[in-house]
């Protein structure tokens, strides 16, 4: 069946040929499922230039297809393909497909929470994100919220601390960035608007082409791999970082829960495995990548900058702001919260010691090159 | 069959029925393998103390259990219970068991290459590690150096950045190593013995009564989790960081490779993601379970102390001679040293950036309560 062919199915009826294993498979007993092959489609809410995060979702089917030799398969349709990129969790909230492949916080107008499960400002970095979701509670918090829209969570992928954005020119204070139009990820534009940026949300495709107008004068994207892809070198020389709002963003699978729960256990347990590999690999690939990136867009002339502190302290006070202000109203929001706060104030009170001495040494013996 | 029955067969021949299934499918087509199931044995060098580190392996065999439904199933033994826990290497080397779960580093006395692939000082991070395994040509070289064994290279595991050891009072300079008795893990002792310690080899059970007796002056083991669990602070109560010896150790799954080349192609998937799960999840424990015993260790009067940069300079500078020295003998070394030294260099440029500071800013915000 064709890519056309399958799209045509899906929009016909919600869920086409492909979708019918996973449609017999939970209108029938589990043991019934267990005799068949299973096919679904996973939505991404990411295009395929970004290799990296999109790519995923397809390390992730492809380690289930070897692993079941070709019992279980799914196929994983970029942004706009089956529905746009935004949508990718209502469809499989609704059953237009099985599983979606999207960062949480690009839902948050449904509820404040899922953002705790991509990023928010201040949030735990790669590794205690990946702590806090498999043995601090995260995931089972993670499975309360998506079970809210009819969705199972995994967590599968993480990009790392990314860098703080584009900009003309270097932020030498807080009052620098006043009065910027600066292309934004969601939830983080409820932080940087206070502080006197006009957030625009542009899908990667459209943010070049928004600068070259001049709709734009500033914007953040992933990282240096992502990032020097889409040449925003060319406009912008000054390379900030961290982004306070992304300190280690982590990409999940929903599965639609009614389809989920009749899958057999092996079935489950190869995707479960699927999605904690391919959270490795894509920090893996991400930390391979960046590096190389970095040089080659220094060598094209960006010069890197740390975000000064008071642009950081004044973004971390809004944030406590904010976070306490959002708990007072919901209180799933407040839960979700208090047990990721908890665990990422653990989690630093830890990494100060070995990690963070170590890696700092390394830095000024190895690192300080550029 | 029982586990002493197992460990008669094992000695009695080599692999006994446990074995069998790896036996017949090495000595038969691929294809007779897909339709049967695959029993195996998994010697670990770890006692079942180290619940998070021999616990890596069972998270693996488990996880491969529940993909296969039962198909696949390999048995983890400790250290001890088949071999000694430094032998594992050889059982698998050997076909006494098919796998062994254990740190290359342990086995440099083969070839100084091993280390390279467990912790050596001065070597990449957690995330550095993984990154040049999976995506930095890193696991191509294990496995050409563990084919020189007969040995396949799976990483599975790594217990993040360690602590520097436990010492009756704390270390203000270089000066104050010199004449101690320190226990240590292999590799680790030829930079730490021309600072003027005197290295000695003990399994985790024969640490507190050696120290109890004077026998060692020092130790080193793990990190707060595991050493609580020793009761080293009733003895000492300075604690070192960082361990520059071990800044991101990674275990490693090493099939005989005889057995392992037939096997099925959706075994060896299995295996592969349940081998980079059990990683995810081994540094995940640690980051959850570290936390909370270096409390529980600080309200018990454990003080903390930072390593002297000149005891890290004179290590530093021993390192570079050591791996020098080890090169211009040793073409695989010099092979396996260069690859990760330059992967190490790169990834600490690019974490200097988003990582180090998005971390040194939430350290000091969040992770300064102690």
């Amino acid at each position: 069946m064709s890519n056309n062919e399958r799209r045509n199915f899906l929009k016909m009826g919600g869920a086409g040929l492909v979708g019918m294993a996973g449609i017999l498979a939970s209108g029938q007993a589990p043991a019934a499922a267990t005799s068949g092959k299973i096919r679904f489609d996973v939505v991404s809410a990411f295009p395929k230039t970004l290799d990296t995060i999109y790519g995923g979702a397809e390390d992730a089917m492809n380690l289930l297809r070897e692993m079941s030799d070709g019992k279980y398969d799914g196929t994983v349709h970029a942004a706009g393909e089956i529905v746009p990129g935004l949508k990718a969790l209502d469809a499989a909230s609704d059953g237009t497909a099985q599983v979606a492949h999207t960062a949480l916080y690009y839902h948050f107008d449904k509820d404040d929470a899922l953002a705790e499960f991509a990023s928010i400002p201040f949030g735990p970095d790669a590794r205690g994100m990946i702590a806090w979701m498999h043995h601090g509670g995260g995931n089972e918090l993670a499975n309360e919220v998506c079970a809210k829209f009819n969705l199972v969570h995994f967590a599968c992928g993480n990009t790392g601390a990314q860098m703080g954005g584009w900009f003309k020119d270097e932020i030498r204070s807080k009052d620098d960035l006043k009065g910027l139009k600066m292309r934004l990820g969601g939830f983080a534009g409820k932080v940087l608007q206070p502080m006197g940026i006009q957030p625009v949300t542009l899908p990667g495709g459209d943010i070049m082409p928004a600068a070259e107008k001049g709709l734009i004068s500033a914007l953040e994207w992933v990282g240096p791999y992502d990032d020097e892809k889409l040449g925003f070198y060319k406009l912008f020389k000054n390379y900030a970082y961290p982004a306070f709002w992304e300190g280690g963003t982590q990409l999940s699978m929903t599965p639609n829960k009614k389809w989920w729960d009749p899958q057999p256990a092996d079935f489950k347990a190869m995707f479960k495995a699927a999605c904690m590999a391919a959270t490795q690999n894509m920090l893996a690939k991400y930390d391979a990548k960046n590096p190389i990136a970095l040089s080659s867009l220094m060598v094209k002339g960006v010069k890197v900058f740390r975000l000064p502190k008071d642009v950081m302290d004044q973004a971390y006070y809004i944030s406590e702001q904010l976070y306490a202000d959002i708990s007072s109203k919901n209180p799933l929001f407040a839960k979700v919260h208090n047990s990721m706060t908890k665990f990422r104030d653990k989690h630093y009170q830890w990494h100060r010691l070995a990690e963070q001495t170590y890696n700092s040494y390394m830095t000024n013996q190895r690192g300080n090159r550029i």
